[in-house]
C-alpha cells in the first residue's frame, strides 16, 4: 500500500501543504476534516477558492483587489484624492484601513524590489504610478509606505527618484518606539531615530 | 469600506477559516497567498479539494476511502483476511499502516459512539461488520484498535457484545507504557495497567 490509501486524497493534500507554514500532517488533517463534510459544503470551499483565480478584478487605479473596475476607496468622493499612500500589498491597505486614521487614497505595488528574489522595477507598478501623477494635480502629496528594512529603502529611494518631479510633497512614515513600548528594550536603531526625529511635545 | 476590500477575497477568507485550527488571520493570509499565485495554480488546487466530495469512493468492504470500489487493502491477497482490525477513522487505519508491523485488514466505523455529539451505534458502519463476520471463516479474530478512553471503551463493549458469537478470537490493542517512558512520569491508570498486564521477559 501507498502512504496514502487514495490518490485523491493525497493530490488534495499535496495541494494543501503547499500553502505557507502547513506541514504534511496539517495538511492531512485538514483533508480529512474535509472529507467528512458534505459533499456540498466541499464544493463551496472549492469554488470560493477558485473564484481568486478567475472572479478577483485589480483597480484600474490604484490595482488593489476588487470586485469591480474601480475599488471601493478609488470610487469613494469622500476621500482626499491628492494623497496617494504607496504600499507594498494588499495586506497593507487592510492593515492602515484598519487604523481608521487614513482618508486618502492607496497604490499597491504589488512587492518590493529585491535583487535576491528576481524582482526588479520593471515587476511592480511603478510605471501605473508615474501615470497616475502625471493625471494627478501638481500638489498631490504621496506617502511611501513601505517596510523599514534594506528592500523597503530601496524601494522607497527608486521611487523618490522617479516621482520627485511630480508629487508636490513626498513623505514616508514615522518611525521610532511603538506606543507603549519601553526604552529599555528597544533596539538602538530605532531608539537613535526616535532621538534624531524628535516631535513637538503636544499634552 | 468594508473590512474586505472584495467579496471574492471575504469568501475564500471565510471558508478558510472554516477549517479546524486556522484563525481568520491565517485565513487571510493563506488567502492573499492564493491570489498572488498564477490562476491555473489556484484551479488546480481548488479542483483537488472539489474533488474529495466527488471523485473519492469508500471501499465497500471495510469502508476505508480509496479511488476503486475495493480498497488497496482490501483487494491484496497477500494480506490476512482473516484478522480484521477495528478504528475509529481512515486516519487511524494509516497510523497502523506506517507502522509496518500489522498484515491484516481493517474496518473502519467512521466514528465512536459518544451520547454527547449525538452519535450513536446507528451513525457508524457496524452493520456492515457483522454482516462481513457472517460473510467470514469462524476463526476470523477481531481487534478492536479504538481509543482508551469512555467512549472509546464503550464502544468496544457495544461491538464485543454484537459480535462475540461471529469472530473466532476478538482482541484490543495492548495498554502500557510507551517505550522509553519514564516510570516517575506515567500516570497510575497506565502503570497500574502495565503491572497487572506484565508481559514474559524475553531478552
Amino acid at each position: 500500500m501507498n502512504e496514502y490509501p487514495s490518490k485523491v486524497l493525497q493530490e488534495a493534500v499535496e495541494a494543501i501543504s503547499s500553502l505557507p507554514g502547513v506541514g504534511s500532517r496539517s495538511a492531512l488533517r485538514l483533508a480529512l476534516h474535509l472529507l467528512r463534510q458534505p459533499a456540498e459544503n466541499i464544493h463551496h470551499f472549492a469554488s470560493a477558492i477558485d473564484d481568486l483565480g478567475t472572479k478577483i478584478h485589480y483597480c484600474k487605479e490604484c490595482n488593489m483587489v476588487s470586485d469591480e473596475e474601480l475599488c471601493s476607496i478609488c470610487s469613494d468622493t469622500r476621500r482626499d484624492h491628492n494623497t496617494i499612500c504607496v504600499v507594498e500589498s494588499v495586506r497593507d491597505v487592510m492593515s492602515i484601513e484598519a487604523t481608521g486614521q487614513y482618508h486618502g487614497v492607496y497604490h499597491v505595488l504589488g512587492g518590493i524590489i529585491s535583487p535576491i528574489n528576481g524582482i526588479g522595477p520593471g515587476d511592480l507598478s511603478i510605471d501605473s504610478l508615474v501615470e497616475r501623477l502625471q493625471r494627478q494635480e501638481a500638489k498631490t502629496e504621496v506617502i511611501l509606505a513601505l517596510s523599514g528594512d534594506v528592500e523597503g529603502e530601496t524601494t522607497s529611494f527608486y521611487l523618490y527618484r522617479k516621482i520627485s518631479g511630480l508629487a508636490g510633497k513626498i513623505s514616508t512614515l514615522a518611525r521610532g518606539l511603538g506606543f507603549g513600548d519601553d526604552l529599555e528594550y528597544a533596539d538602538s536603531l530605532t531608539l537613535g531615530r526616535s532621538i534624531v526625529n524628535r516631535q513637538e511635545f503636544r499634552p
